[in-house]
């Protein structure tokens, strides 16, 4: 899995910054993608970065301010006209039907694919659930109704040990894959093998929380708690933590916090004010990591790994 | 006045070519441009191009296809965010003022510049008129309403003759500011001096035809007739006239009998199916110079400059 940084500039796009997306590549063996957020040149942004749009499985929209979401009814077209017909669910806030069965009667479209729009209102909590990952949303504090989504993998089965499982006379085939989902298995000559003692511990699986704007908040923490990766918001820098809490969001140091608090292993810091240059980031990034030290600020096609975890 | 291509591709964005937009620069005394359709990622074609914002005086839509209008919530919204004061008139088809008021709704934004929203229906008619410069609109033939645009700049006075002026002692000031009305002015010692006499031809306004999706139809000779330029979409190739019927749109030769019949100076062709690339350009354009020679297939960032007609 990574996470490709499409829009890191807040409010309007600014030179080589676009406003607010990334995708999240999921697990190889699915060969799909997920989008958080989609500013307006969202599916420009997809075309340079090499990502189709058929693979877009699922999109999540955090919160319905034009730089987060007017990338919607250009991305939700150019998808159908070029002939995706794989099915698509749409995770946002109340409103957001709406407002793109308005633009797609006025603008005359249509998609030929299956579009599933689900909205999340109140609190929010499980918004979807697969067989690999659930996503929660949680309401964070910002001008308008905006959620902070948390990402969770499940974990995978641990290994099973080839060479306990020879010397036991553990014949290869169903015992094995039986062992291995944790139950005990009879052999043919009666002995029961206890899962426990052949299998090893349950691999974690990976966390990821991407947050929307928001002013430092519990919610933040909580979606945070713990993952691999936190994807914060940082629209000014820690000098200007009132100009932050009067329009809705956060500083640096603020983000750092949060991720600090929720004892996260990574920061990634994003949708800055139109106000920095490229030759700010060095200053904003070094301000988070005074509070939290694996911080770091995107920037537009930044690209962050997400390996499994090791073994615990 | 120039006119630049910030989008020539049809549908949807392809690589190095964005959605339908162009700008006019105004003369320069006005020092102001207006834009003409706005799709998806226009204000970032704008920034790219070097064009204000704040100095964009009016923007004329053709017709409701998202690929036309999808730029304009983000557009507007920017235009707001970074402070212009200066009015902005937008003139579009009916429902274009419902789409963009739910838009400003359901996501929070608000303009605070004066925004006119004018929509045309019906027959168009002048939809613009000011000191220089009168637009007309009139709908042309695509699956939805649609509109092509003339923009006639007045004609201007014609040149004093300074040598006869001189000649007949006419002293320079306010009879001359007369004369050049094409007033005949009666000089102080009582003789009259006609206008007709010391004043050259009026020289003529340029025409401007920029047209939107749309089959050949006489709407469309009618709006290019006698036009400097002529911007009409040109979707397809010559050998696709059957699929560019059904679609609701035009060949390369079809585009270029209508400049012909309109007895047009110059075309210039757009709105380019995304099977084409920039290498079958220059065929297109073939096929459009075969029917009418003085045909040019845009690119985005092309500029055409506008040059004063000579004096006829
Ligand atoms: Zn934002
Ligand atoms: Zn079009």
């Amino acid at each position: 899995m990574e996470l490709t940084m499409l829009g890191t500039a807040a409010g309007r796009p600014a030179e080589g910054r676009n406003v607010t997306a990334s995708a999240l590549a999921m697990p190889p063996q699915r060969g799909t993608f997920w989008l958080f957020d989609c500013g307006e040149g969202t599916q420009h942004q997809l075309l340079r970065a090499g990502l189709k749009l058929c693979k877009l499985e699922r999109i999540f929209v955090t919160h319905l301010h034009g730089d987060h979401v007017f990338g919607l009814p250009g991305l939700l077209g150019s998808r159908s006209s070029m002939g995706c017909e794989t099915p698509l669910t749409l995770h946002g806030p109340r409103g957001i039907r709406h407002w793109l069965e308005t633009t797609f009667t006025v603008t005359g479209a249509h998609v030929h694919y299956e579009l599933e729009i689900r909205e999340i209102d109140g609190d929010g909590g499980v918004v979807h659930e697969d067989d690999q990952f659930t996503v929660t949303a949680a309401p964070l504090n910002h001008r308008i109704a905006c959620y902070g989504y948390r990402i969770e993998e499940r974990p995978r089965p641990g290994k099973l040990d080839a060479a306990k499982l020879a010397e036991l006379g553990v014949p290869q085939g169903p015992l094995y894959a039986q062992l291995k989902r944790g139950e005990d298995a009879t052999l043919p000559d009666g002995r029961v093998i206890r899962a426990a003692d052949v299998v090893g511990p349950p691999i974690p699986g990976r966390i990821i929380a991407i947050l929307g704007d928001t002013t430092p908040c519990d919610a933040a923490v909580r979606l945070a708690e713990g993952a691999d990766l936190v994807v914060h918001e940082a629209t000014f820098e820690a000098a200007l933590a009132d100009k932050a809490a009067e329009y809705g969001h956060s500083t640096t140091a603020e983000a750092a916090r949060t991720a600090r608090d929720a004892r996260a292993a990574r920061l990634l810091l994003t949708h800055f004010s139109g106000r920095y240059r490229d030759e700010d980031l060095p200053r904003l990034e070094a301000e988070a990591r005074e509070v939290f030290p694996s911080s770091a600020a995107a920037r537009d096609f930044l690209t962050v790994q997400l390996p499994h975890k090791r073994r615990t």
